[in-house]
């Protein structure tokens, strides 16, 4: 069992990249196409940013331990910059704080995911960036996974 | 050398690779980044397509051999998707036919390309992409890069 009194970095164990893998999976189920750890114009990462068809803009912040979900005071940054937020958790998660007020259950949705799959618990409601703003990001994710997917191809262009 | 009376589909060989590689680099420097293959809704398919820092769309036809560059009629489609258009052929490819008026030399930019590098011989004009068909295509590049960088780093995504 994992440590809950520890914060667990996002991405940066097995439990997360499991939480990641199966997000993934549900969200191309749902035609949302997504990349990890994307860096924000404020300095904030969104450990999971997708697009769904309809051009909206998805972001997704992984918790892996109690303490690091009631520690973070930073998330409410996430919403300057999606169209819809999730939380994603591993299996076993206690869910019960994403009910208090304190994390906005009625603007963000909730995902309980493990390597192989996801849950979506509670959808996220859609509160729609400014136009400007999700062309802006959506240019910004195009040409980062593109640059990620050259670096993969030829070292030359690794970053 | 190559049979200049063959065509050869473009990415499907060697030669047709790297160019797209000494492409892919010139256009890194240019702070455009640029995925391959990419298909059109017109049912064509674009050998590279890139997006600049200011959101504009570049399609790359390359070209390896003479016979394949005068036999295809169809790359004027491609106009409608993009801001720019290049040529991109091998070095020691004869430039002398991008002169000829059907080839359109002042609305075509052109690139000489090798595994290694890639050389702008001639600049291609911006010619503006309707607003709405510029962020369609954008959103298209996104997810399908996105996809792409998904579908290698888990077999069950992939396509």
């Amino acid at each position: 069992m994992m440590d809950e009194s520890l914060s667990c970095p996002p991405l940066t164990d097995g439990t997360a990249l499991a939480v990641a893998r199966g997000t993934l999976r549900l969200f191309a189920r749902h035609d949302m196409a997504g990349i990890l750890e994307v860096p924000l114009p404020n300095g904030r990462r969104a450990d999971i940013m997708a697009i769904d068809g309809n051009g909206r803009i998805i972001i997704v912040e992984i918790k892996c331990s109690r303490a690091d979900l009631l520690g973070d005071a930073k998330w409410p940054d996430y919403f300057d910059y999606c169209d819809r937020f999730f939380w994603a958790v591993p299996a076993g998660f206690d869910l019960s704080p994403f009910d208090g007020e304190i994390l906005w259950p009625g603007r963000t949705g909730l995902i309980v995911a493990d390597q192989y799959d996801a849950e979506l618990v509670r959808p996220a409601p859609v509160e729609p960036l400014a136009a400007a703003r999700r062309k802006a990001e959506t240019l910004r994710f195009a040409r980062r996974a593109a640059r990620r997917l050259s670096a993969l191809s030829d070292p030359v262009l690794g970053v």
